[in-house]
């Protein structure tokens, strides 16, 4: 059974070409100079006029994770459907172990979530929030045996899934040990609880202050120490996931610097959205945008430095840290106490429509746009080239992307269980505009959506190809 | 006339996977799963166990280069056929205007040495070497339509190539314009000229001296003043070649993490050689080594830095600066005073295999090794898709290099036309298999070369893919 | 009861500068121009040769302090006596504070170990090892009333002085309020204490595995952190402590280059002595120079790095962290497990000595000498005009200085109640000729002592001079 | 013949303490604690509520100096009576020498501009305009015999003074030898007449465009430039005068914090004034602030930088680089050509003042005032301690200012030959009280002035104290 894409272009991390791409059964079979593919394919895409892209790999979701009481809205079914809408054929998604938890029932628990409801191929990364002797046994374990090579710890969250410098420092050696890439949320949470209970104490309840008391400077001091950690433990591979601050991003650039191990992503929030615009509407309107770390002030450098980052490469991914939940009985929980507000905000559908947007602001190559949603996430956590790129031999997980077509972001249209969007009115000057999974068209041109749940598969991932 | 290479394992700049390569007379057709090509192949080369790369590219070549009374030892027909049993399919020449020349006149020079000459494809960078509005004119008219879209400026040299920081700011506010890129040979020879004077004044003749009255930071020095200049340019594409030392790595390292438009490439004798082992050998010996910038202190961090820089795409190209003289008759006219000795070493041979030992021996990833040999320098200089990838649609240049090869260099074996080698019985734990250009076969596994001068075409290149 | 110092040369920060110093009672009287003093003075002293400066200030010393169950061998009555032989007139020791502690109670307990002990002047800083409600109260009472105007936080020693960056954030907060400077050991000793119990399971238990497991990059780390919360709490005064790496000095360089309040302080055994060469010594040898931070690695830059720190006023002052164990019955409670060993060097007697010596090596100016041992102290913590400068109305601590005297160190000599030196042998290349307290020789030419315990005062000292 | 100051404060560079001051002669005999003094003094001057200090050192003034056709309106005579009155008892002026004149010849034509006119006391620096081997041994001369031990070299200005980075590299490696001090013009001249020739050539001819052409960017080249000459030339001590951008002070701070024998001064222009408000003034006001480098955008960081440098002392010093032109037949000669308008800005009399008002305003402590403005002048230029410090045997030039007093800067009132006042209107929290000069006093309380032509008297100076 074999599908030919013709007419399109398509476009690498390090350039374009026109080429058709032939697909037999669920891998890539040729790639073709334009008009030599076989006459008789079972099926015929014309691509002209489109880019021909590898699928969306969005490698920071949370789909029905448990937090302040309740659970993240989207669960695998509808999460991984508004993903595919937006051009996203594969997540990595974070199964959780907390303190005393076997790490092992974690990940069964996530399986569990995941098996049958999938509509797009996932992995998982691995929280852990209890570092002892047996999470750090289980970590080889998941390496050698369950392809989660992955691990996230907090510097935030204390009591929740914080761990100390100690522990860090111990996940580290583990992790330098069996290959892992060990992932961190870079905030100081112990001295951030302080100024949450003193905002608190001064009747600041309001949304903006979840922003106000979480300050970039404490994520920048949080980046340094995880590096300088990681240092000791003989240069761990280490991933700063939702980096938001120019702080951060400049540790992270000076380590680099001197060719150390050390990753990051952001996120589509911190590209756009502030402190002030969106974090601090009015009344309980700005807790649609509360989550960890913080919408930054507008004033300051964020979101200049954020793109430069992502040209420069000192930010290798965008992913979305995909947390939504409802404003009705959700983000309500926080009314008069914007601490228990439910953090996240829901973006999996549009992260490939608000990168390119980047493009067509001229911010961003559109080799870069393929490089940070695409590839480098595929190379980063082991599943290169199975997915991220347009190979023989590789998953058909293809997207045509439409640079003349148009996108309206809107809670009215979108497809992921969410009472609300951040993006409400947003436009992109693009259009997702066919999505093929493992050679099958999940969504075509006209928006009919041929997926179903549990159609994806679970991906064993590989070591990062970026270790040293 | 089909030609299949299967049974390889394709390498590009983000990663490797086995792919059957599949060439329809000039061009690359197909890339295909393997065992999937036709089986009516006019021919078919097994590259089981072979890195499938595209041709090296060395952007940085002097053949039959005037200097000092006497030319460059290579012509077009021994450089590109030496270069071709490298491994290198692509060169780019630097043609010369001087003083009072009319910049057209030194072109067509060049095209005339090349001419009917060349055994493999060939594009001209111009050097600029009298900065005036005649030759600025010029700089647009050979951009517009001659394909010649970089033009080299010099720092040192002053009464030959020099250009003061007036005439470098006209150029690169011209290049700004046009869209070219500026390539700066970045050495302060103002005061370098005071040092030689000074030393040989005290009769200190021997080549070592060449190297220690050019000291790393007069580089480090007009790499800064250069990019300062570009800036007052509006961020005029620069491009530093030959960079040496440890302060210029810092500087265009420091530029690139603002975002600016600041490229640079290094050469093998700066990666592997120093300033104690071979510049300071006994006697005349290091008259071998002498090139400018010089070959830097054992002892200083240069060539940790370079590889460093490498990786951190900080150097984004590997060229050779091939400019070789005999000892004999030419590097002999510096018998007694280093400053007549011509400047040059002889690489163009053995770049793909002195880079690839960088791979061999934990430096840099394959992947790397592909990049800063073929694809970078086809993007950087205007010559991708049809250089650099192996792509449908692509110039069939290929070469399957063995990882399990070895290879001796030496000059009883070289090919460039040249009395010594400056890397003698230097080993490689790597090995050129085969070669390809336009799909025709130069040097196949058991070493008969196959080519043929004039076979080699002019390129006409266009603007650089990474300008902003 | 006059006394007239004739023919000398006065020292100061900026400069030297011939004059006759007339001392009337406890005060100085006069700056005079040579030879124009009252031919009536009570006594005169001839200076001609010598240096006179103000007496040396040591703003770091633990008198009796308990550690690790025993006590710092040198009490109020021996440490100032020894301080008062080698130039210095002013001490500031540390009074403690620990969880569960009353403050005042601490600053007590202190009083009554020095009251009618002291030879020389003497102040307080306060450890503060329990941050609370009521230690913050405390912290502005101790300003208010009681002349204690910096505090010390620890960084390590997690369950013995350790506060977590949630009660640093709240003690910097206060001291921002009161005024005060807020001094910091900086070492991340969660981590250090992983590695610790690392290196003891691995049966590493020499003294130089202390060195080993405290790398300097914790230092560096703990250093940054402290800044960033330091600027959280809107740029309170903050002063390290010992600092005693390239890393964390470079940290201090980068706040004091934006103009931040951050200062430094280094000791002697960091500008001197090694991991390998004493801390490595054979066999328990090296408990002699078992202290935190350790020594530092020989071949790293850390030495040539704090002189020059010295130079560039990076590091400010000069103290000893004078905490003296002998090796019998203290030092030797950490045999067959270096964690057990006290920590602690003695160093009160010979800082003005340790630190000339750079003077005679051409590594500091006579005058940044005079600044970094007796001005910066004064200002630094409160004290000057009436110590730390030669100037009417000051106190008339004075110290002749030879430099053409010399000086050898050694345990058979020495003052302090040690049983061994840490800097047997070394020699200085001048000498300690007269010292002077409130107007009282202490040590006169021949080496006599005049001093006895009980005359020393406390001094309720101001705020930071360089407060802004 | 003595005089007694009682009742003030001394303030110095290190702290500040009440004392009294007693001058017999010339020269200063005492300082005394207050009321000690002897009741028979000659005079006495009560200076109650007086901040008593070193007169100032203004080391940059250029008295008749010869530009573009024209003389600087202020003579010895009235610019030195000028700078009496601002509280400045000592300059150091420019010798000048061009391109085939004779060192000496420079020097023996600034004696006697100088001889019988000044004021108060001088000494000069030499500008070296015109490198050669004669020049180079007569720096040796003057640095022997002549008590001139600092040479200006210009960047900027070719065919005037311009040295080229040869001519630079040699005169460094002269003083390196002789012990001087290089003093440098830091501005790409090379570059600058390039954008001058098209900004006129476009018909850009206001004022305005005088600071247009002259991107601060050039200024931090050339500044970087320098850094690495004088490097070459093994810590050449270097000055950078006149320094007005971020970007220099930047490459300043750098070379600083190795250690390096950097240095440098601001202008009070730079401190306050910008590119947009005075220099694009209406019509051809601006030419009243045509000075080169030319006063900086307002929205750039220029300005809160370099109070920040006087603070961390990357800025040493104050001075004026006063060179004052009247608007009528001077500056109007670039009436329709910026390019023809004398460059220079007269401030001699306010410097004390101007520097005062960013104690007032909170930007810097009293003792950096007078550490700016004169010790440091005098330690640089090896005046010390004969000025620059209230110390027995020094010099009686001492200054009392009234911080609360109040000074209105004006035309119509200031003492400078100049028809305008750049500084018109500005108000300054303080004033200078009392200005004695070698133990005259030059300007009393009620504004008499008792000076006259001829007292001032050359000053052979010593080698810079700050020489490593
Ligand atoms: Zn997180
Ligand atoms: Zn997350
Ligand atoms: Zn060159
Ligand atoms: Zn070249
Ligand atoms: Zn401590
Ligand atoms: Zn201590
Ligand atoms: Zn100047
Ligand atoms: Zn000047």
């Amino acid at each position: 059974m074999t599908l030919l894409i013709t007419g399109g272009e398509v476009v690498g991390p390090t350039g374009r070409f026109a080429a058709d791409v032939l697909v037999d059964g669920e891998k890539i079979s040729a790639l073709l100079a334009p008009g030599t593919g076989p006459a008789d394919s079972a099926k015929t895409i014309d691509a002209t006029g489109k880019l021909v892209i590898p699928g969306g790999i969005d490698v920071h979701t949370h789909m029905k994770l448990p937090f302040g009481g309740t659970f993240a809205s989207d669960d695998f079914d509808t999460g991984t459907k508004a993903a595919a809408h937006g051009g996203t054929t594969t997540i990595v998604d974070f199964a959780v172990q907390r303190t005393g938890e076997v790490v092992q029932d974690g990940l069964a628990a996530w399986h569990a979530l995941a098996d049958g409801n999938a509509h797009i191929d996932y992995g998982f990364h691995m929280i852990i929030g209890g570092v002892d002797d047996d999470a750090l046994k289980a970590m080889d374990q998941l390496v050698a045996d369950e392809g989660v090579t992955s691990f996230k710890l907090f510097m935030a969250y204390p009591g929740v899934f914080y761990s100390d410098d100690g522990k860090i420092l111990r996940a580290m050696q583990t992790a330098r040990e069996n290959g892992a890439t060990i992932m961190m949320h870079a905030e100081n949470g112990i001295a951030i609880d302080v100024l949450v209970a003193q905002a608190l104490a001064k009747g600041q309840t309001d949304p903006v202050y979840h922003g106000i008391t979480r300050p970039s400077i404490l994520e920048g001091e949080a980046t340094h120490r995880a590096i300088a950690l990681a240092q000791v433990a003989r240069d761990t591979p280490l991933y700063f996931v939702h980096l938001s601050a120019s702080e951060a991003l400049a540790e992270v650039a000076a380590a680099r610097a001197t060719g150390r191990n050390v990753f990051a992503e952001t996120c589509p929030q911190y590209l756009y959205l502030t402190l002030e615009d969106q974090l601090g509407a009015p009344g309980f309107e700005g807790a649609k945008w509360v989550a960890s770390p913080p919408l930054r002030p507008r004033d300051e450098s964020h979101r200049d430095d954020l793109w430069r980052g992502l040209r420069t490469n000192d930010l290798a991914i965008v992913s979305t840290d995909h947390c939504p939940f409802c404003m009705k009985d959700q983000k309500e929980l926080g009314l008069g106490d914007f601490s228990k507000i439910p953090n996240g905000i829901g973006t999996v559908e549009h992260r490939v429509d608000l990168v390119y947007q980047g493009v067509a602001e001229g911010k961003l190559s559109v080799e870069r746009w393929v490089e940070t949603i695409a590839t480098t996430p595929a190379r980063m956590f082991g599943l290169y080239p199975r997915k991220g790129v347009i190979a023989p031999g590789s998953d058909a997980d293809i997207v045509l992307y439409d640079p003349n077509g148009r996108t309206t972001i809107s809670a009215a249209t979108h497809h992921m269980n969410l009472d609300y969007s951040a993006w409400e009115g947003v436009e992109i000057a693009g259009k997702v505009d066919t999505v093929i999974s493992r050679g099958e068209v999940l969504v075509d041109r006209d928006g009919t959506y041929h997926g179903r749940k549990g159609r994806g598969r679970y991906l064993k991932r590989g070591l990062s190809s970026y270790l040293r």
